[in-house]
């Protein structure tokens, strides 16, 4: 099974660094096979490219994992386009064996609550 | 003391519904005198709107905490802009007694590489 992270993309260099440390940590939980990073825009690797690659190196089965917080335009109408995109007309080949699964976002979730208190916390001591 | 979290806005419901889920949760905690929800754009209120009522509701220390994955152009840029606009010209006099401190957004962290790891088990098992 391969995981691949998508990120919105930035035209700064922070959001691609988040996105990379994340890929590393869940990477080193051991649990998966591959951890990739693909990028909606801007960045590289491109969703089709990143999943294309994945489909053409033998994985079968492939997690695409918004990582974003909330549901939105981004997440139910240009990724899903995206992730059609990867194996339609010219590649439909390497991907005719490939089960594909989106996730869901973040969403609410107490650690997240957990993370903003200490954000506040930082701020204040500062 | 009073929290402000910033959200992106959407023109879908999903992100502003997390938002006010996060809000009341960190408002269940119990630590801080306030806390409300702000939007960069599209969502009401706006952050101009919401730091100029917590001041002239008294607050005097505010912590403005935005609510994104990575810093960005929206992070660094455009809510600076808007926290600077908030007690400027007309408005200077309700924010001349106001201590408006600027937090850090998530980032990377343990907890976030937590969920995912569920967010991954979820797609799987659905």
């Amino acid at each position: 099974m391969g995981v691949v992270l998508i990120g919105h993309g930035s035209k700064l260099p922070y959001g691609k660094r988040v996105m990379e440390e994340l890929r590393r940590r869940l990477e080193m939980r051991g649990i998966y096979r591959v951890v990739r990073c693909a990028f909606m825009q801007i960045n590289s690797p491109s969703i089709e490219e990143e999943l294309r690659e994945l489909a053409s190196s033998g994985i079968k089965k492939i997690i695409a994992l918004p990582v974003f917080l909330a549901d939105g335009a981004h997440t139910t109408e240009d990724i899903p386009e995206k992730l059609k995109a990867a194996f339609s007309g010219e590649w439909a080949d390497i991907g005719k064996d490939v089960e594909l699964i989106y996730g869901k976002p973040i969403g609410v979730d107490e650690r997240i609550v957990d993370i903003l208190v200490d954000r506040v916390k930082e701020a204040t001591a500062r």
